[in-house]
């Protein structure tokens, strides 16, 4: 078994692999992705487990933060690694370990520099109203239960307006939690609302999204739906020209993370 | 406000009326139906909001007890009610009470000797297994993950044995809680896998079942699929000739209650 070889004392250098790994995670029991002291968090289920494997501390890296109850369909986490288990065994190592609330979908091998942020090229999300009156209770964790009255066809007409360039100031969180200084500027490829029969979904891919911006951004066409907001008052927030926040900031049980493109 | 006619204590005799109510439920998070000290259950529930709405105790009867993590499309509950509140509001009042895991579907005025169990015609129950090596988290609480090789098309071919009557000692709860003597013969009117793409999927519709009967139907029929039982042993169950439980009991996360007719 070569137990000399594996001790944390006297082994040779080994060397420092970066993993690449897609996940899912029914977010609606966590308190966000970020680790918090005390708190389920993703990065922390995921930095135990891994600390198990490694027999060491691992730092693991999202393409972003989601907020607590946020979901993934497919997040991208990075991590370096010097165990040497195969990147397949490497997940099915992690599904054992980790609780059925996350899964790990794929695992393989990065480049030393990859970087799940900053080499992020687009991502989608996708944001679920289920309308009927009644919410069946296998969905309420996973939609925004608005069985009220809802002009979805104004929805559907005047969210593509968000595509663009835009300074998304008046659509960041309004904790001031994005650095001071930093821009706030952000290109949305596309952006639409689609019915379906009990649900109208929006979905949204762009170059990047500032905290609690795609849900000011639903929050916001929800308003447009309800009436009280036109397509001149979201076009001041988009041109930087309203005092306050667009908002309110929708509900986190809506909201999935779809996909990050690299 | 005619508040002395609502006195519990000079009011005159209130009409009773007896009211069938439709309901779903996520199971996960109960401990089954039947209402137990200090443990959450639907019944539990249901009786806690109609008290509440009633002003005195009201006892609910299902149309039969759901096991604990099973859950319910639509099962079908009775009570008796003096509350004058018109059935729609009623429906609409307790699901402003009740937890988002159980929904009223429909409150109806029902014939006042109305007995859930006793006039049920036929019950429908579905068995959802999940076959694909990593289970989503968003359908992990409403499936039973059996990742592992299986038979589907022989399962798919010995379920349609259990149609017709038989004597499903075998199938009943090793725990005798039926009661000893009460005939454990039941007819069955349609037994049938259906494969989907990532699941296969049981459905079973008969006139009465016996505690743990579906899933000790649905734990044999995986037996089947595993090679570890053929058409001659399931026969040698139906015809009461094991000493032993069919079975095991396959977990209940997979069942659902689908509909009850009368």
């Amino acid at each position: 078994m070569h137990a000399g070889n594996r001790s944390p004392v006297c082994c040779p250098a080994k060397l420092m692999r970066r993993i690449k790994a897609t996940l899912c995670y029914d977010g609606t029991d966590f308190s966000g992705w970020q680790v918090q002291p005390g708190l389920p968090t993703i990065q922390g289920a995921l930095q135990r487990v891994l600390a198990r494997i490694e027999g060491a501390p691992v730092s693991v890296t999202g393409s972003g933060r989601t907020d607590a109850g946020v979901h993934a369909l497919a997040q991208v986490a990075a991590f370096s690694l010097t165990n040497p288990i195969p990147a397949s065994n490497l997940g099915k190592a992690m599904n054992r370990l980790l609780p059925p609330e996350i899964r790990i979908l794929n695992v393989e091998e990065a480049q030393p520099a990859f970087h799940p942020i900053r080499d992020a090229a687009a991502k989608t999300y996708e944001y679920r109203i289920f309308r009927d009156p009644v919410c069946p209770p296998f969905e309420r964790r996973y939609v925004h239960h608005y069985p009220y009255r809802l002009d979805a066809g104004r929805m559907i007409e005047l969210a593509p307006m968000l595509t663009g360039e835009h300074d998304f100031t008046a659509f960041a969180a309004s904790d001031k939690s994005d650095a001071l200084g930093v821009s706030k500027v952000r290109t949305i490829y596309s952006s639409e609302f689609v019915p379906h029969e009990d649900r109208i979904v929006y979905r949204v891919r762009g170059s990047g999204f500032l905290k609690h911006m795609v849900r000011n951004i639903v929050g916001l066409l929800l308003e447009a739906g309800k009436g009280n907001v036109d397509r001149a008052a979201i076009q001041r927030y988009l041109d930087g020209k309203m005092p306050v926040k667009a908002g309110p900031t929708a509900p986190p049980s809506g909201l999935f993370l779809v996909s990050v493109e690299y």
